[in-house]
């Protein structure tokens, strides 16, 4: 019951993932309890945001230049480069602080379901660079759902049109920490699969 | 591992009660995905927000006037005083629509722990206007915490210097849908107590 300004807010914040309206309700009140602590640093830090974030036109990350600071980076190896859904799994990577690559960010997965095409995926842009730039390893970092494998496949039998490129994906099996109890029967089989001699 | 800009907006969010790291993470990400859809909105909003809100100096609670539209609205009962916590707990009470009095927003409740003492609630505004106007009877619906309790006994030793104002509260018991085995003692010794005869 709270008037149409307030209300209107807490329809926007509700249509973010991981908020509902409960949730949206809580962080208005939170926002209009103290304004000067809560709501002016967070409109000035989205205005900031929208002025300086660019997207770069090479790998599809978020920075405040294009290319990004990743693709300009001279001391990252460009002959390898990494296929991500979003730019959610292109920070996953960079916080485990283990590739020194270039990525790509594919924007999404091929879906029938939803109408998502190889076109409407950042795909063609991929085999441009492929074919332009010198990338000797491709490692296919999708999540592992069922369009991310199919959109595996079909990135697999696009590339191969290249000899030259090794493609190759990341490891399947039991997460670290992870209780064997507690894991699916596919994520097991392929643990048990891909078993290495020690 | 996003950039400055980003990562400044992610600290701002994940400030927000019921937002973490990962929540506000993923929500710059989908403010970010299609900022014509979500972040321009999102962003009117709040400068919409921020310039027209007021606290209504009478009880408390946010609108676009102050008195706000409740303490304006002349069918709405003047000698009922519905005493609430918070602007969320006003709300939650409106959307029943069972109540058609005023009402009066405390901003918190009495903490010594937290060193929240009347003087930083809005009860010296309280009881100038339980002086001021015709209220014949404050409905305390505080939160049943103990913080709560606590407020409510001070508001009930300070509004008892009033005698022909009539103190209620409200009903503590069962609530509807609650199975009795899920329940605490503290209130089902409660709901015992308050039986009533059918």
């Amino acid at each position: 019951m709270a008037c149409a300004e307030i209300q209107h807010v807490i329809q926007v914040l509700a249509k973010i993932p991981g908020l509902g309206q409960r949730s949206a309700r809580r962080a208005v009140l939170h926002l209009l309890k103290e304004p000067q602590k809560s709501l002016e640093p967070l409109l000035e830090a989205l205005q900031h945001m929208v002025a300086t974030i660019r997207i770069c036109t090479q790998c599809g990350n978020y920075d405040m230049e294009s290319p990004c600071s990743i693709c300009k980076n001279p001391s990252r190896d460009k002959t390898q480069m990494c296929i991500v859904e979003d730019v959610a799994d292109l920070w996953a990577l960079e916080r485990t602080g283990a590739f020194k690559g270039a990525y790509h960010v594919l924007g999404g997965v091929l879906s029938a379901l939803d109408g998502v095409g190889p076109e409407d995926l950042r795909i063609p842009q991929l085999l441009e660079r492929i074919e332009r730039a010198s990338v000797q390893e491709v490692i296919l970092a999708l999540n592992a759902t069922v369009d991310g494998q199919i959109t595996n496949h079909y990135l697999q039998t696009a590339i191969s049109q290249y000899p030259h490129v090794k493609i190759t994906a990341l490891a399947h099996g039991v997460p670290l920490g992870g209780e064997l109890d507690y894991l699916d029967e596919g994520t097991l089989m392929t643990a048990l699969a891909g078993r290495r001699s020690l």
